[in-house]
């Protein structure tokens, strides 16, 4: 059960930030994760849709010998964990969203949290109800980032047009006498962006990524079910699927990483 | 015959625009729209994905009487116009990309064009091609603009971001010694940024979008076919299929269509 792999999926290259801190807590687990390239982004379409190709991604993972599958997608998290869940009740499933509301959560000072998120994370409330069960008195400020997406899949993360789109979506957070104290990046593309929206919002304001922290729920979690390596094997390994061009999906996914990606480690799928 | 549908697609509401320019060229006829709103953008996908999805777009068009296919997407136009062609020869089938090229051909004084689009209609070439069959002594310049997508359809269509954005993709283009006089607008989302493109170029450049130059190669086409109406029905229909959010194919569609679009006339499909 132990050697078995650890599965994530996300809508395209940003759960590999997931899997960057996965590596970094784990690393002598082996890995598969699926990207659904062709069809991001997620956080733009409609709830529907959205489980819709949630349920197709953890279909595909699930012809692989799983321990545990990692959602890590804050879009698919927010909208469409109970479906995943109810639909393969023998695999443990974690999401991104818990972990980074938890994190706010220890972080914040005056109670007062703002989520930055795609669209559909926004729309769904899942952390503003996240935030809400740990912290009920807390005060959860939203906001839809869509183009920021894009931004860090061109590679536009610093300089004077990413703090121009920053600023667009944030001056109004910043406008209120009530600020934030932290802001939760509630997309996993945008942590790459974190220097430029630091820079808007100054440095008293903390950001918040939910990464790591799944990280080491991950790792709990593994060690409560006695799922962990019993064993350090001595090749750990970390398998790609995408479903979109593969040379892409290395060019644009090695940023989001932070390593360089092995082509012949990617594989096309057709979901 | 006559009677029968014009069918359009694209990968969203962009297409939008062509309706638009058709309506007003011939009012009388019937439209069937779709927009594969659930897995835009098309433009960032690959060659193999976009031929994949514009089949599939076309069969379900093909599920009603049409007389005419017009692919009102410069991406699909780009890519997969010869294989739709080839796997539906018993339609005319019309892209975008050559009346834009012709637009462009007949503005240009300087020869020198270039072509704003999404990535994979750049590395297509098509556009490249077609202007240099018209004009080979032309220089054509390609700058792919992915995040003119998103910002349309965001609605940061004018002011300081939209013009920094036009900025970061157009500085290279304006630095060189020989500038274009022309600039083709490859995306069928793009002419709603023109404004803001317009500033950043200035007045001397010109700015061609294929809409209003396709509709009148519809119209050409469907007299030299004897496709026309040959009564004026009372009344004429505009019909839409969206693959993600009704509501939403409305709220964003209706900037680009131009008029207010009735729900009760848009329906969901799967594909």
């Amino acid at each position: 059960m132990h050697n078995k792999l650890i599965g994530l999926f996300d809508s395209g290259v940003g759960g590999l930030t997931v899997l960057k801190a996965l590596k970094n807590t784990l690393p002598n687990e082996n890995y598969i994760y699926l990207g659904d390239t062709a069809r991001l982004p997620y956080g733009t379409k409609s709830k529907e849709t959205i489980i819709r190709y949630a349920l197709q991604c953890t279909e595909k993972l699930m012809e692989y010998d799983l321990k545990i599958l990692v959602v890590a997608c804050n879009t698919v998290s927010s909208i469409a964990l109970p479906y995943i869940k109810d639909k393969y009740p023998h695999i443990e499933v974690i999401g991104v969203v818990e972990p980074g509301a938890e994190a706010a959560c220890n972080e914040t000072k005056n109670n007062i949290i703002a989520v930055l998120a795609t669209e559909s994370t926004i729309k769904g409330k899942a952390y503003e109800n996240a935030i809400l069960k740990i912290k009920p008195t807390a005060t959860v400020i939203g906001k839809a980032c869509p183009l920021f997406v894009g931004m860090a899949e061109e590679g536009i993360i610093k300089g004077e047009l990413a703090e121009a789109m920053a600023k667009h979506y944030l001056h109004e957070i910043l406008l209120k006498t009530q600020k934030p104290d932290t802001i939760v990046l509630g997309c996993t593309h945008f942590p790459l962006l974190k220097e430029a929206i630091q820079h808007i919002v100054g440095n008293a304001i903390h950001l918040v990524d939910s990464a790591q922290t799944t990280a080491q729920k991950v790792q709990k979690l593994l060690k409560e079910k006695k799922l962990s390596l019993d064993v350090t094997l001595p090749h750990a390994t970390m398998h790609f699927l995408t479903t979109d061009d593969v040379a892409k999906f290395k060019a644009i996914g090695e940023p989001f990483l932070g390593i360089s990606l092995d082509k012949s480690n990617v594989e096309l799928v057709d979901l």
